[in-house]
């Protein structure tokens, strides 16, 4: 075998979602891309904020942005402090530029702090449905990604995570605002979720760490806000980045906040700051730091997602999909109105319309639909979302 | 134990190395750092071509660049085709695009590489002195680095490599020009080492691959030239980065060219696509890929590293020091008078000189001054440089 064993099999398992993307590229290549409603991807199609590239030229024009040169593996100072005061403001618990890490997107943060703290054979329990990349970041590192569900409405179900605690948890991860459902999980439900953890790591005589990877934090809808974590528990961190904020995926920007109550603080920012150099992400990239260290707190227009969110919701209740309205992200995840839902998005393919299975994020049964889209491939595909659930009436 | 026991292990089996850089630390506080003359770092000092401040301009000027979203996890289409055009050049064996994956840097290239042919307990032999971020890229992936050594003047000892290579070796990796000694390996050489492998890889049936990193390919001296692996054999992969020849290591730019007649070549690039996106780079960073797109080929300029390279030549070799000529990259390793390395080193620091022991690059007997650094530290460390092997005498 050429390449490795464990690779050669994640190829051949994906070997179906592969199959997704290639049917949906034969769709766009027999009738125009333009005339398939492509909703599989969570690319942000909201333009980065004007005051982006405003800063962005302003830094390259003016010179400052000149030296690209190796700083410290955990970024910049300055950028790292202007992250530490935004933190602090949106987590409700002052940290320093010494509790920051900045990384290559929230990807590399994941696998820079599950390279730190995990053993093989060490759990990671994530709650249902969930981002499934997770599976690989954890596995990466000897890990192991274990699911727990949550309730009908995609809240915790704190019950179950206490079910699911054994002594090779070492990770709880949440996702809030979650991918794929949207849901946010409220303030009280993490609070209790944190005395959990203490309580069953105490019993352990170690910590489990809560691990909040919230890059979906500001596209929030109708006035609601995303809790922090660090008030819920002293063994948390914080791993996002800006991609979904500032439009931005493709720049690989993010970081790792941890809290200062954490746990051995000092032992863990040096296995942080060595796992982010050695996994060969080395630092994160130094212009882009530049760029977001004078933009903490900024947002796209998140009014542009809403009314895609609005046109969506309203346009599937009508053809009666059955949803929960999703309070933050762009994402909605409709059950789906046959059980297989692989079944059921290949029958969406034959109207043309993209989404993906909610057997790939653990969520079987339902069906992503990324709504960060042009306005009439919402609309456009509206009749086709209609003609399929009536075929299954 | 909070954090992981082999990240715990690698923290502190390395203190000694962050102990010698907080001497570094505290003797510029003492002293100012204009008073110390670190060696210590391989981190460009010759500022990125006017080329490429231009060409960033202009994309952000322009608007061409506004595209920050996520794009194929391998890079823009257009950007692997310029830089396939650009190794097919260099390595003498035409490339297409679809051989060509966007990293973030070489360190980024080398993990992908490795996590995608690697199986536990794999072996990756790498002639010694070596970088020694080798043993943590292969150990992520459950892989051995084994050393190899070298000839006297660094250059590749074929027998020793015949020797090493076990029914484990899935790797062979070289760089050069070699960071710490500048070593150039000749075509004859590669050639040799490329029979080797085929005919030690036939005899196991599979492939034992050649990989190449080879960020200092375009800083060369007295017209030396860097041969290609391609030429060398079939299964050939160059991994390697924009680093040093743009003096842009911060941006974290670099690329996998795999050799088009490599074993299975559409399975490889599939895991290659795979590792790279699961790792957590995702891709690499949006805006630099349509930089160096436009300077392929585009160096910094070398005869600034060549004066340092003769001055400090000429001072050394007038003090009795006892070194190779390097040929490339911009490091000198000349040996330790003493045969305890890591003893002269710190007999350096007593005269403000920071320099890195040879054991550090699985070179003892050596040490490693990197000469990116303005002339003044070169000239100024020397009567230090003079007095400490005069101790030794």
């Amino acid at each position: 075998m050429p390449i490795a064993v464990k690779i050669q099999a994640v190829i051949e398992k994906s070997s179906w979602i592969r199959k997704m993307f290639e049917e949906g590229a034969r769709l766009k290549a027999l009738h125009g891309a333009e005339n398939v409603y492509d909703f599989s991807l969570g690319n942000p199609n909201v333009p980065p904020p004007e005051i982006f590239e405003k800063t962005l030229r302003e830094l390259v024009d003016s010179g400052e942005a000149r030296d690209h040169g190796y700083m410290p593996n955990t970024g910049y100072p300055f950028v790292r402090q202007a992250v530490a005061d935004h933190v602090g403001r949106v987590q409700g618990a002052a940290i320093t530029a010494d509790d920051v890490i900045m990384t290559c997107g929230a990807a590399g943060a994941l696998n820079a702090v599950f390279k730190a703290l995990l053993d093989p054979g060490d759990e990671v329990l994530v709650p249902a449905p969930y981002f499934v990349e997770y599976n690989a970041y954890a596995d990466n590192h000897g890990g192991i990604l274990k699911t727990v569900p949550t309730r009908e409405d995609f809240t915790l179900d704190l019950a179950a995570i206490d079910a699911a605690v054994t002594e090779k948890t070492k990770i709880v991860l949440i996702n809030s605002p979650n991918n794929p459902t949207g849901q946010i999980y409220d303030a009280e439900s993490l609070a209790a979720l944190g005395r959990l953890l203490l309580d069953r790591g105490e019993a352990m005589g170690r910590a489990i760490y809560l691990v909040s990877d919230e890059p979906y934090r500001n596209i929030v809808y109708d006035g609601a806000t995303v809790p922090g974590i660090f008030t819920a528990s002293p063994n948390s961190i914080v791993a996002t980045s800006y991609s979904k904020e500032l439009s931005i995926p493709g720049e690989r920007l993010g970081y790792i906040a941890v809290n200062p109550a954490v746990d051995d603080r000092r032992n863990l920012l040096a296995a942080l700051a060595l796992t982010n150099r050695i996994l060969g992400f080395v630092n994160a990239p130094s212009m882009m730091q530049r760029v977001v260290a004078r933009l903490q707190g900024v947002t796209v227009d998140v009014s542009e997602y809403d009314r895609k969110r609005r046109l969506l919701c309203k346009g599937l209740a009508e053809c009666g999909y059955d949803f929960i309205t999703p309070p933050g992200a762009f994402y909605l995840f409709p059950k789906s109105p046959i059980p297989d839902d692989v079944a059921f998005v290949q029958a969406l393919q034959e109207e043309r319309i993209l989404a993906v299975p909610g057997s790939g994020f653990g969520g079987p049964g339902h069906f992503r639909i990324a709504y960060c889209v042009d306005d009439k491939t919402i609309t456009g595909a509206m009749p086709g979302f209609k003609r399929t659930i009536e075929k299954y009436r």
